[in-house]
């Protein structure tokens, strides 16, 4: 990184900070000093494709990830799934994003094979990496929290991400780290140094407990919850990690809250708990 | 198992039926022939050791469990949790049980050191070894589902609890095998086959989406969630478990039905699920 300043690694993801639109999200995180956002592909739409480019162009700032791609494990949607994601892989090569996010999908209705769901999603990521590459585009799979196994994301860790994105080259296929879905991963400091360079996307936020009442909405700021993030940086940093750090945080809370304190609250955390313990 | 009768094997965890007292459980489970009963410290306590000894051995009732020791991590609780372990050793000596249950404990408040609670609960495991040796109890290591790793449970799963049940004599420390707790483990059927005999309990009940807002009560009965049953019970009779299998479901909408309508329920999908794909 050519800029120290302290905030230049730090992304807000837009999911942080949900009642923005993307000019919005845009313009806070350059009134924040932010060095990145991680764009959803939701509110990109809203704006379109050429519009965001200008805006993202505009404002210096870098695309740390296209949230998302993914929901490989539905066998009556793969058709358009692959049409999606392909769209995806698009706009991710436009929007020069670090990676596109890849969540795998859960188990479709009635549907108990947990084993062949995680089949189908690495054989779908196979499908999709020619058209990334020929793009240039990193696909980011990113194992979920064991609470959402069934409904959301039927990998599971960080190890297991890792079994598939090893299967490919290491420009196409790695894997995004979210703290929140593998801080509790036994090993997880030697699985991060295993990932090394697939390392393609360091998301934060925190566990907290008693879990919310929706477990889609149960993340909480860095530093309100359990996890270290102190210890956790320094593995993700010692893997060799220099991209950015984004903060993906689904709280109703948070939602219901102005969002330039979000940013403001991320920022401080950010700075206290996070910041210090990435190598330069 | 000499009792071939197709209920022979099946055990009511007292958690599942939580209104009933001891007597009542023990009273349930011989109305609608189980062949085990799992007990629980608290209601043990109500009618005093030697009174559920008597009931337990009148009923003719196998002990699956006695639950539970454990709660490792808290160093200043550590002797009051030591002298509790001792007494429930004893009592799971004179009950006959074919475990203890143990649960780790989570991380102290404001404590972020996960390693570190992991530690302290292996250490105090072995500290527990030699009086469980003397008194021919085996000590049960219950991995527990991510969801409970900052609160109840540092020990996530059936791998690591085996990294530390390794480190002792097969007949001092097993694992308890709870499918809510480990049903999304990646490789889980290669891991019970390793566990093989150290499979001290079998604990069954569900993973049920959304989840319920109390973490602590989103268990479900057995077909009414995402777990693959049959698969998983083929793999503990795989690995050579031939013991009770114990349902264990804290549910609030189960609590405040009729228990031996749930003792009926759970019954008629332990042998629709589960009784046709244990080895005899």
């Amino acid at each position: 990184m050519t800029d120290r300043a302290p905030l230049s690694r730090l992304s807000l993801n837009q999911r942080t900070t949900a009642s923005w639109s993307l000019p919005e999200a845009v313009q806070g995180c350059v009134d924040a000093g932010l060095g990145a956002i991680g764009i959803w592909r939701e509110q990109l739409a809203e704006v379109g494709l050429e519009e965001a480019c200008r805006l993202v162009a505009e404002s210096g700032l870098r695309v740390s990830s296209l949230c998302r791609g993914g929901f490989f494990t539905y066998p009556a949607e793969a058709q358009s799934a692959e049409a999606s994601n392909r769209e995806a892989i698009e706009e991710a090569a436009t929007l020069n994003a670090a990676t596109l996010v890849l969540v795998p999908g859960g188990l479709p209705p009635g549907d108990r094979d947990l084993e062949a769901a995680r089949d189908r999603a690495a054989l779908a990521i196979g499908k999709l990496v020619p058209y990334a590459h020929e793009l240039g585009v990193t696909l980011g799979i990113e194992p979920m929290n064991p609470i959402y196994a069934a409904d959301r994301g039927v990998i599971s860790t960080l190890g297991q991400a890792l079994d598939i994105a090893e299967r490919f080259d290491v420009t196409d296929v790695g894997v995004v780290v979210d703290t929140f879905h593998v801080w509790w991963e036994p090993g997880i400091s030697d699985q991060l140094l295993r990932a090394g360079p697939r390392i393609v996307s360091y998301q934060i936020c925190d566990w907290i407990t008693p879990l919310p009442a929706d477990t889609l909405l149960a993340r909480g700021m860095m530093g309100d919850g359990h996890i270290d993030f102190t210890a956790f940086t320094r593995s993700v940093a010692a893997a060799g990690y220099r991209g950015d750090v984004e903060v993906e945080i689904f709280n109703a809370d948070l939602w219901a809250a102005p969002p330039a304190e979000v940013v403001d609250t991320m920022a401080k955390r950010y700075l206290e708990l996070v910041q210090p313990y990435l190598a330069e």
